[in-house]
């Protein structure tokens, strides 16, 4: 079976002035694709690439330039399976063991000499790698993490998707694997979770969500260490556990000097491999301890940049008497630009600033702050909530933070978690699961499948 | 067919006195490990398992500590390849594409419930991994470069082996992945090499090499950022282009500040895979600006840190008149403990504090240097050679670096190298190949297979 045609990018040559299509609505690649990922400035190629309208580059042949094939939705062929896979029961162990996947997923591969070959629906199973696989020596890999929800009104949602593969074009252009356009991306990710959606997320589950995981890796069969002239890009659905109603709130262990997450000029802005598994041992020991998370300290001043694989947020009141949400913002590229951060950021700014439910009026601040000033404002009893947020936790609430032999105590003042960030999470809970009709919430039509 | 027993580990239970035997030589763990490594303190739970005796921890079950299994070369099992792999001829494209591998590899399963489960030499083939494997998404990888040489005198050759085992360590530890006795991974790679050595280094084939690749990936098939707890340790052999004969001298393109290869309490030291995927949009950078890789400048004051994926030295004259041979030192932990590296450095120490062959004495000094100081002994002539050095690369002599605008020359006296670069690389070459007997040279028995 093929997709129904959609609008979709021939390859673009000189004049980059062909349309995408997204969600109904036609987009200049030039002007949108910068719009669309909001994001700092990209230090590596990607302004070449807007600047040029070419996502994949050109190849030389005869002569003349020939454009590589784009990624094109368009193109996809489907199989579906013919062993179906049985949905786990909800609260079972295996439903939390983030192993067990839907019946489908998607792949594409890419080549440096073709460019984007068509992208494939196909039955969930392994991948066959030979050995010298780039992705399995040189980190050659970045992914992104996503939601498929349903909704109190039975309908399927996906939360500002266009963000994630937005991202996931930044992260592949920094961990040196081929640029695509982010729209055809999301359509990928729209047909798997329209194919398996009404099977795994079944309207008597409403209120519980998949998780997505777009990936993509280096493929070469090649030790040679240089840029992958061979891609592949997947897309899995996964039964994940919720994450974010710990009962007595995370308990964070601050980082220690000789361990370092991220740096100016490396890559702690970009969703890529190499900033998960270094900070596993890290993890592992604050676990061993007792902690759920490593709050990620940088330089001699702790700053506080994210906790776990989120971005971290606290609520004080300043000494002057005003209530203020902090956040590390983006300037240093050390820290993820999260969906969920940023959503936060945004609700707060149009909802809180004056005042909300009988919330006293906030202040939204994104700066450096350090644990110095944290550890002063609980010192003070200023400090008033601390929250993590990002795809995979939602929007967790913090109870504590171990920082330098010291254990700090943040309050919940609504017995799992702050007023504020109580009603932060709900407003966002009311869009990702339908009970607030907004236009971030992006929805699915199911195939039935 | 099993391998002939040889003296191996027992699990090590309380008292860490059982011995280990490499090379013949038994070995007590407590006091050798540390001695073989010889490396910058580790800061993350390898002093513990030393410490303990415990390389793989235990398990508990039925309130009692069982240790988990050890790897274990003894048990390794063979099924040899019964669709012979062909050898490419020399200098062919084929031969220089770092993709063709032998006949053999070797594979260890390790499961956090057992430990380390029997090795197995089998026929070259993929690799089959669930898309959710963890070292597709989390880089939670680590790797060996090693060489095997054919040498002058017809034997096959490893050059100190037993450091890039102890190395490897370093690195799964750094990465969450499991330990194990370094002799035992030493035995399997010696066990390999013997197999496919005959045949694909044969003997009309003195003073070539094949590279070895010990390898270990996270194969959890979950999606939860956590410590592994299934991973795969696999051996392969591959056909490698020689890249130290460059005729004009590698030329460099010293880094910017927002490209930074490692950082004080990252990961540089370690041979993980997350050094590398993340250098690949600059070196490539480099490559089309006409370069050969990358010089890694740290900080402000622009220290120097690493050539591409090798150490970098220099030999100049102070202003004092001393000649010096300078490396970046090891202690911030940012630059890679390289074999190469360090027996450069050795040699120099024992053979050239005196001068030799001619050649003026010469100072030997590891410490931090800067390009603001590589740039004024060009300035000022007293520049007289650099060099990158790693198995890869072995010494490839540098003739041009590009720094902030200006093209910096660095004479080749020799015409392909300067003379203490061309002295130190023919002393390492008689090592390697069999020209000059010395203890660094590891001999492997031909099997023949």
């Amino acid at each position: 079976m093929k997709m129904a045609p959609i609008a979709v990018t021939p390859p673009v040559e000189q004049e980059p002035t062909d349309k995408l299509t997204v969600n109904g609505i036609e987009q200049g690649l030039n002007q949108t694709t910068p719009s669309l990922l909001d994001l700092q400035p990209i230090s590596n190629g990607l302004s070449d690439i807007i600047t040029k309208g070419a996502i994949n580059g050109t190849k030389i042949s005869n002569g003349t330039a020939t454009p590589l094939a784009e990624l094109d939705a368009s193109l996809l062929t489907t199989t579906y399976t013919t062993s179906p896979r049985s949905v786990p029961a909800q609260g079972s162990p295996e439903a939390s063991s983030s192993s067990v996947c839907t019946d489908h997923m998607i792949q594409a591969k890419w080549t440096a000499s073709h460019g984007w070959h068509a992208p494939s629906l196909q039955p969930y199973g392994p991948l066959s790698l030979m050995p010298t696989a780039s992705c399995l020596h040189y980190a050659t890999e970045c992914f992104e993490g996503m939601k498929l929800y349903r909704g109190f009104d039975g309908k399927l949602r996906l939360f500002r998707p266009e963000l994630n593969c937005n991202r996931m074009l930044l992260s592949t252009n920094r961990i040196a694997l081929p640029a695509f356009a982010p729209q055809e991306l999301l359509k990928l990710v729209v047909k798997l979770c329209a194919t398996d959606g009404a099977k795994w997320l079944p309207r008597d589950r409403a209120g519980s969500f998949l998780y997505i995981r777009p990936t993509m890796i280096a493929s070469d069969a090649a030790l040679g260490v240089q840029r992958p002239k061979e891609a592949l890009l997947f897309i899995i659905l996964t039964v994940f556990p919720k994450m974010d109603d710990i009962p007595t709130g995370m308990r964070l262990l601050a980082s220690k000097d000789d361990m370092v997450r991220a740096w100016p000029g490396g890559f702690g802005y970009a969703k890529v491999g190499a900033n998960y598994g270094p900070s596993l041992v890290a993890q592992g020991e604050a676990r061993g301890m007792g902690y759920n998370q490593i709050l990620w300290l940088f330089g001699e001043d702790c700053t506080v940049t994210e906790a776990g694989a989120s971005n971290f947020f606290v609520v004080w009141r300043t000494e002057e008497g005003k209530v203020q949400l902090v956040t590390a913002p983006l300037g240093d590229r050390i820290i993820l630009d999260g969906v969920t951060r940023r959503s936060v950021l945004e609700l707060a700014r149009s909802r809180l600033t004056a005042g909300n439910e009988g919330l006293e009026a906030i202040e939204i601040v994104e700066r450096k702050f350090t644990m110095l000033e944290v550890e002063e404002a609980v010192k003070q009893g200023r400090i008033m909530e601390a929250f993590a947020a990002g795809t995979a936790f939602f929007v967790a609430p913090v109870s504590h933070i171990h920082f330098r032999g010291k254990g700090l105590d943040i309050p919940m003042s609504e017995g799992v978690s702050g007023k504020y960030t109580k009603t932060i999470k709900e407003w966002l809970r009311g869009i990702m699961w339908g009970n607030e009709q907004h236009e971030w919430g992006y929805v699915v039509e199911d195939e039935g499948k």
